[in-house]
């Protein structure tokens, strides 16, 4: 499957009101290169192992594979991953047709809230909502998986 | 799970005439780093997903996880896998009490004859066969992840 995405900042936390779902999600990366991230995440009690290549040229596409695990094995994989494990809330908000994930991170991303929206096509209209900051798909240091080796709290 | 193997040189090929069974193999890795190794693999036309730790002091024990997975997914994400996939025949060969796995390489690997045995503890015994070489467990050169990058022939 091909996942196409753009990422954004978000201004504030008036997005919080507006969200119909919550979830805490703690994640790490048993390889965090960018040619094929190996994701290991746990949210709401389940456990989901992600496999993603590298994306295209635009920023926006990606071969993205998912299964959902175990919990409790999900649990053993993180203790195997790179060094900084993510701790965040996703909160999602539906704003016109689409639904915006907006991550709120903790520990040393804190401070950092970054909304994501996924897209059929790359050239496909979206509503942008006023909490909505400047875009940052084709910013390498916003990939989760740099956030791990190199967080907010540190550039 | 916790995985107790011990690995041998094959002296000559008449461990064949003793197989029950044998079937094709290709596998990559899509994290070759000894810590945290992701291997995707094609057998007899099912596909499977292994994450390994690093082996323990005397290099017999690991941490395996593994998970069956639709052959055209693992032919997806062998397309991803680091340079340098595996092709070999796998026998397998019951002797006494246990089942060595014994892997023929083909390509870059040629030449190369490896047998496995998987054990229940560090100190069980095991029957050992007069086509049975040299022990090279605690040897990194012949680990399958290591065959990827410095295959046999460049030895």
């Amino acid at each position: 499957m091909i996942e196409i995405e753009r990422k954004f900042l978000v201004k504030n936390d008036t997005f919080k009101a507006a969200a119909f779902k919550q979830n805490r999600i703690a994640q790490g990366y048993l390889s965090s290169v960018p040619e094929r991230t190996v994701r290991v995440r746990i949210k709401a009690d389940k456990g989901y192992l992600t496999i993603k290549g590298i994306t295209n040229e635009t920023g926006m596409s990606r071969f993205e594979w998912e299964k959902e695990i175990p919990a409790d094995e999900a649990k053993s994989l993180l203790l195997l991953c790179e060094k900084g494990v993510i701790d965040k809330t996703r909160y999602e908000v539906k704003i016109g047709k689409h639904t915006y994930e907006v991550d709120e991170f903790y520990g040393e991303n804190e401070g950092l809230i970054i909304a994501e929206i996924e897209l059929q096509s790359e050239t496909e209209t979206f509503e942008q909502p006023n909490w909505l900051g400047q875009e940052v798909t084709n910013d390498k240091r916003y990939f989760n998986s740099n956030l791990c080796t190199n967080p907010y709290k540190k550039w």
